[in-house]
Parts: structure tokens; sequence; C-alpha cells
């Protein structure tokens, strides 16, 4: 199973393709169809449910995708958030150095200088991939996208590297507006853009993408504490520290044990993270880990830096991170812009320092995908999350007479008034009816027949089982709310066929 | 009243304010605070539910912001989305040329060509406004922002103008995933991106936005019929047709009238518009209309066109459209792409042709803002549609002790689990609580007293009548679901207090 294989299912099916198609598209471009934008959708939701849950001072702000040169200049993007990049003297193609190395060598190259790169090219007698021309020199390129604003070069700006910056631009006022306490969360989901210089693994790395950043403004001094730390101190999180990596082994340590070693609030948030894969989301424990980033490896403005990582077909994969970016953004802003951006808390003026729970939606939602792909002898389906499927549910009638397609329009909007996302289907047996809800993740499977008619039950089939129930009318936008959220399918209702054929 | 001040006092509160504001801002660019987030993202919500409803042939997709250049070679956009701009002599400064004129004569200039804007411009013998020099001749220049994409100039790109093209470059895939059945509606929300010479009217002319937009792909020959209409057929619309000009006189008119002069597909799709507003969002009614555009004033691929109006201070404003684009937008990109770009329908072969609902979503919301701005003399008060507000409603322990906070915040998360959201607030009295949710907007405060601990009943009180009324706790969440969908207060409980003295 290749990234390709499902990028060409995602195509077939509506989740996702590559964009401006019909013109040969451009790489680093992809496009969501109906089904991969609703399972975007509901992956942002429940992203702002569970993280600006966290407190009652966290909120989603919207700031603009174009930001002015000097943002950058504070934030240091301009100066830093440049990649290595090798061209060929021969036929000109460009690529980024150390996916060339990596390609070649089989090992990560990230974070080493430009020099050191072009060292390790030589010494390695590295050639152009294309046409086995001679390498020149590593270069670096900045990544941003550069925009002028106005008709005489009003403004120098920028499409934004990262959502965060909007937040920290932004934070002087959040704290008039909201309750000048901290903690002080802001939430930005939104578009963010990079010129990659080779756009790679679909989803993964791509030009234009959707970040879901969290940034939380805190009291340095309390970064020690977290008041609901006991909540999760005996909770066991996934770790690959630096140490491991020899071993590549994943370590189980619980979160007071790893409080030793780092701050409580950091670690807080690893657990609510994990919370968010294994309990919310329901993802196998053992595809998930947090990696500890090296001083070379993490991004120049973080203290401690964990990337949360999924196990995909490729290796483990980057899905996000949890960023302790210290005072570095406001204390840059301050200098650049000369404006404070100190509060004063009881007599005591500081800047706060940043934590960042920073996570890319599409990287999220390619994951998810894949990990949920599986061919079977008999059909082929998508075991997604099922609070991100597509459709919470599908409502079959089981034959088209007896009033029975009217029935499941019925239900159909009793669940959809209930807020559950619904298809209606009535073409074709229901075994093919169940195999095209499978095909794109649908989770559970309704089907009226003559006893609901009668005001009685209706037939619960769950995707991943294949087992089926009867539940009462009465009772089934309960008994799919609990479903959706973890239940058993056979704890939710009354087991009628326990196999998996059907 | 003017915009200024309403943006004063939405700065001030934390619905929206200059984007980058640290650093002097860049015209034409707005960030939106936490209450502006939550009004803007119920509007696309209740947006999409009304909008999308309308077939189960519709849905979101989404689509890339940066497009290569193709795309609006094809569109047009390349060579015809161009404003007229005219530049000082002296100083430099360059405007829109129609805005210089219309702030002069105090008319509108807007589809004039550069040549007969510079004619006036003579005649007249109009001078910078800024430093009254000699203006020269009008100009034009192109409002799209380039973007260039790699490292090698792999692709001149732009950042998309609307967001419709990510619809139609789509179409051919779409019909596949779908049904391959018309009508096909295809929404995008998100980011559209204009180079405006001169950005004004705070949210209504900027550079960076968002829009959202359906396009509803079908076949031209089915164009007189809606399979709806009978519905509709005695709406009355409210117009402001060419001929009204003179008498500058809205007529109101029957959808059945209408369609003896434009076909009933678009007529139907005015009449569900103008339910959006006066039905859902519960708009006055007379600060609504539709006005039909001239030849020249439309967009260069609407054959027919009517603004989605509203009246505000300034006078009538635009904040959407119905535009019929023809097949001009598939038939465009059939002939640059070389891409077959046709339906084939029991043996009939055709390009559909495409219906588009337009909205500007922030112009909607700054809209709806200053139309429910009030000042009174004991209050400050947001009347926004009920929909829309921030918070559905906040909850208030009367006194801070007796349990009553422990009552409240349970109250708030039982509502919060059947998908409101809620505002909890202790502090001070509770008329200045109330005072503080008048000023956001929250159109409802529910307050726990000791009759409420007894499990007896809380007491609502209504933000614009300011009226009082118990309700049983049992019929909470059913009674708020009521008022928010438009029923008086007086209907969904006991009313206590009638008088607006508080």
């Amino acid at each position: 199973m290749t990234a390709d294989k499902i990028e060409d299912v995602a195509k077939r099916r509506g989740f996702f393709f590559p964009s401006s198609e019909i013109y040969g598209g451009m790489s680093g471009f992809y496009d969501y169809g109906h089904l991969g934008t609703l399972m975007k959708r509901k992956f942002e939701s429940v992203w702002k449910r569970h993280f600006l849950s966290l407190s009652d001072n966290f909120y989603e702000i919207e700031t603009s995708d174009i930001m002015p040169e000097s943002v950058f200049v504070a934030s240091g993007h301009l100066q830093n958030f440049v990649d290595p990049m090798v061209k060929c003297s021969r036929c000109g193609n460009t690529e980024r150095a150390d996916h060339v190395l990596e390609d070649v060598l089989k090992e990560s190259f990230e974070g080493l200088t430009a020099k050191e790169l072009t060292g390790i090219i030589k010494k390695h007698g590295i050639k152009c991939e294309k046409c086995k021309g001679q390498l020149e020199d590593v270069g670096i390129l900045n990544m941003m996208f550069p925009v002028v604003v106005g008709t005489v070069k009003e403004a120098k700006a920028y499409l934004r590297p990262e959502t965060a910056q909007g937040a920290y631009v932004n934070f002087s006022r959040a704290w008039e507006h909201l309750r000048r306490q901290l903690p002080l969360g802001l939430a930005i989901i939104g578009k963010a853009y990079r010129n990659e210089i080779s756009p790679r693994n679909v989803l993964v790395r791509m030009r234009e993408f959707t970040q879901a950043e969290l940034q939380i403004f805190f009291d340095p001094d309390t970064i020690a504490v977290h008041e609901d730390f006991e909540a999760v101190k005996d909770c066991k999180l996934r770790l690959f520290p630096i140490g491991s990596r020899k071993a590549n082994n994943v370590e189980e340590t619980t979160c007071g044990e790893l409080a030793k070693k780092l701050p409580k609030f950091y670690v807080y948030h690893l657990a609510k993270i994990q919370e968010f894969y294994l309990d919310v989301l329901k993802l196998p424990r053992d595809k998930f880990r947090f990696k500890e980033l090296s001083e070379e490896e993490r991004a120049f403005y973080n203290k401690y830096h964990w990337d949360i990582q999924v196990q995909m077909n490729a290796g483990w994969t980057e899905i996000g991170g949890l960023h302790y970016r210290t005072d570095h953004d406001l204390s840059g802003h301050a200098k650049v812009s000369k404006k404070d951006m100190s509060v004063n808390i009881e007599g005591r003026k500081f800047v706060p320092h940043v934590l960042e729970i920073s996570m890319g939606v599409d990287r999220n939602v390619f994951a998810l995908l894949e990990l949920g792909y599986r061919q079977e002898k008999e059909r082929d389906v998508f075991e997604l999350p099922r609070l991100l499927a597509p459709f919470d549910a599908a409502v079959f009638p089981l034959v088209n007479r007896d009033g029975m397609q009217e029935k499941a329009q019925e239900i159909k909007k009793t669940l959809e008034k209930a807020k559950f996302t619904v298809f209606y289907d009535d073409s074709g047996s229901i075994g093919r009816r169940y195999r095209r809800m499978d095909e794109v993740g649908v989770p559970l499977c309704i089907t009226i027949d003559s006893e609901t008619l009668g005001g009685g039950t209706v037939t619960l089939r769950d995707r991943d089982s294949m087992k089926q129930v009867h539940v009462a009318v009465s009772e089934l936008a309960e008994q799919v709310d609990m479903f959706l959220h973890g239940a058993r399918v056979e704890d939710v209702g009354e087991v009628v066929k326990k196999s998996k054929a059907e």
C-alpha cells in the first residue's frame, strides 16, 4: 500500500485530487471534493471542540493571509525561514538538498547548513536525479511567497507561512477584549503558504495548506505547574525521545514521570494532544507517538519541540507539534513595532510566553484516510474515525414501496434535526448500498423495513464489524450518538447478525 | 451614525479591527476578534444550511486560493478584470478614477471606459484630492495578485479573485463523483483577493475577503422551469429594476409576475435568497432589495445580474448577487484546456449553464452589525439576527452562593450538549451583566435563582424587548431553540416583567 494508491482511491471517490487538474495541476496544490470537504470540516470542528474547551479563556480568531513584511522581520522568518536547495548545472532541475541526500543515502539530513550539505554531496559524488549532471553548491531559498499590495508598491507583504503570527500581532487587543487573564488562548484555523522546493507525499508537504494552531499565552513563572495536572499525572504518554532513537523504541512514560524532566505546563498539553488522537479520534495506540526533536532539527524559535507523529505506510510522519516558543515572537514584535507587548498582573510586568499546539489539517486528513483504508476480499473500506466520516450515517429503505422511502426520509430528517449528517440511498440491493458506504467510510447504515413501519425497530449495521442490531426508532438519535462516540454496536441494540458474512 | 462609528465599536468590543495594526495596518485588510469570528462562523453555517438544502445534489467543496494563469486566461479575468486608475502627475497618489469622480460629482461612474473617464476629468478640471496637482490620463490595472510558484518560475499563478473558478475547473470530476445529474451545485466558502486601488467602507471593499458562493450547473433547456416554483409563485420580491431608478422606488412583485420577464429558474433563486434574509435572518423587510444591473454595470460574464442590497447608513449597499453566467466559464475552460466540459444526458450532449449565488461574508457581517446597532438612553445594543449572535445565550447565577454558580455551570453544559453556544458570567450586578451582553448582541440571558435550585424555573430575558419570562428547567433547551428561530419571548415562557425598565 503506497501513498499513491490512497491518492488514486481518494481521487476516484471524491475526497481530494490535484488542483486545477485540467491544466495539468501545479505541484503541491490539492482540492477537496465533496467527501473530503465534509471530512475536513469535521476534523476542524472536533479539533475546536477539544482544544478550545481546555480553558474558558481560549477562543478562535481569524486573521489575514497576507501580512506586511515587518511581521516577518520581527518573527525571524524573513531571515531564517529558508530551505537548502541544489540546482543541476546541466538541466537546471532544482530540488531540496537534504531531500536529494535522503533519497540516495536513506537517512535524514534535516537541519544541516548549506555548507555541510554541499560537503556531503561532494563526498558521495551525488548527481542530478533527472539527468545525472553535476550538482552546483547548495544555496538557500526563502520559502515565503511575496505579494505586492497596492498600485505604487504601497506595501511589501507575504502570504503567511504559518497562522501563528496573526495571533501574536493581535495579542494586545485580545488581552483587552478578553479578561486580562493568563493563560489566554487564540486559535486560528486557516490557510498557510510555503513555496516548497520539492512538494511531496501528496497532502503531507503542500505549498498551500490548512493549519489548525492554538497559541497559549502564559506566565513563564508558572510553567512548572498546571492546575489540572493531577488529572493527567498517571496518563501514559507514547514517547520517542532523542535517547531512544538508536534502539528505535517507543517508550510509555507517565506524565508524572516525564514532569521530572519537562515542565508540567508542557507535559499537560502533550497529554491533551494524545487524548485527542487516542480517546476522541480512537486512533490505534501503536500508530501514535511524540518525537522529541534535537536542537538542529527544531524550528529556530522553539525551546521544547516534540512532533506529533503517526505511523503511515511510508514510516512515522509528522502531523503536528507542541512548541514552546518562549517570548521569541512577542518580544520580536515589541522590538520591531516599538509597541509594548507586556502585561501587568498585580504589579508584575512581563512579556507572556507562548506554547503552541500546531497541526496540519490536510496531513491529518491524509493520515487518517491512509490508516483507515482496508482492501478485504469482499469489499474496500475506509475505517475512518467515526466522528470524522463524511456522513455520520446512511439511511436506506429496504424496498421502494409500502411507504418505506417516505419513512426513511422522515428518519433522515429527524436525525438531521438532531445535528447528524445523513446520506439517503434507495438504489440497488442492500448489500451494494453497504459496499458503497464502506467505500466512503460511513460508519453506520440504518435500514428501514416493515418492522419500522409498524412503529418498531430499524436495523443498524456497523461498518467495521459488519454486525447488525435492532434499535427502537424512538431511541435512534440517542443510540447513534453513543455509537459515534465509541460505543460498540452490540451495546446500542439487540444483535441480529454476528458474522462478517453479508 | 457612520461606518467609522461601527468600526470603532467593533474594534473595542472584539468583533474586527485593522490587520497587523501594530505595524500601522495595510489598507483593505481586517482581522476578526473572538466575537467577530463566532459571528462569521455562524453566518457561514446558516448560509450552508439554507443554500445546500435547496437540493440533495448540492455540496460544499474546497479548492486552492492560488491558481495557475491558464485558469484566468480561460475565465477572462486576465484580460477583463481591470479597474480604471488615475495618478497624480505631481505627488504620485493613485486612486480609482470612477471613485474620484463619484466623490466630486456625487454620481456613479461605474463601468465607463478609461477614455470616457479621462474625458470627464478634463471637462470638469478635476485635480488630485491630496495635493491639487494635475491628474494623468486614466489607465487600467488588473486587480489580481500575481504569485510565482516554485524556484525556477515553474508556474505563473494568481490569488483567485473569486472562489467560483475552483468549482468550474473541478466540474467534470464532481460530475463523476456525484450522480451525473443536473442541477448539480458546488459551494465554496473561502478567501478571495483583489488588489483594489482604493479599498473603502471598512469591510465592504477589502483586498482579502471571504466569499460564500454556490455554482449551480443546470441544463439551459430547462431554464424556464423549476420543479418547486409553485411553492414560491406568490412570494413578493422586493425589486429595484432599472426602470424604477428615476422614481427611486422599490417595487414589490410576485414571483409569478416576475416570471413573465425572467426565467423561472432564476426567479426561484431570487425567492430563496430573499427567504434567507427575511425569514431566516429576520432582516427588516424595508432594508432589503434586489437591484437590477444594466449591461454596462454588470460583470463581463453575466447575462442576468441582480445585486442583493441592504440599506446601510451610507446608502443601499451590495452584499451579494445572483448571476446567470451562461456557459461562459465552462466553455472558456474547455477551449483553453482542450478538455471536454460537456455532459451527456439521454443522448443529448451539451455544456451546462451556471447560475451563481454569490455573497461577501464580511460585507454581510458588517451590514448586520451596522443595521443592528442601537444607542439607547440606558444602554448600547447590537440587535443582531438571533441565529448569528456570537453566543446564543448567556447564563448567570443570581448570586454567587447557595450552589447557584454550580447550577449555572450545569445548565450551561446541558445547553452546550444540545449544541448551543453559551457564555457564563458571574461578576457584577445582573443589570450590568445584561448590559455587557447587549453590547455584544447576545439575544438571551438566563438567570439562575433560588427557584431554579428547587428544580423549578429560570428567568429568560430578551435582548430586544427586555421582557422577562419564567421557563421550567426541563423545557429550557427546547424553548431556547424556539426563541432563536424567531419565537417571541412571551411565547416561550410565563411573563414576569413587561416593561423596558430594568
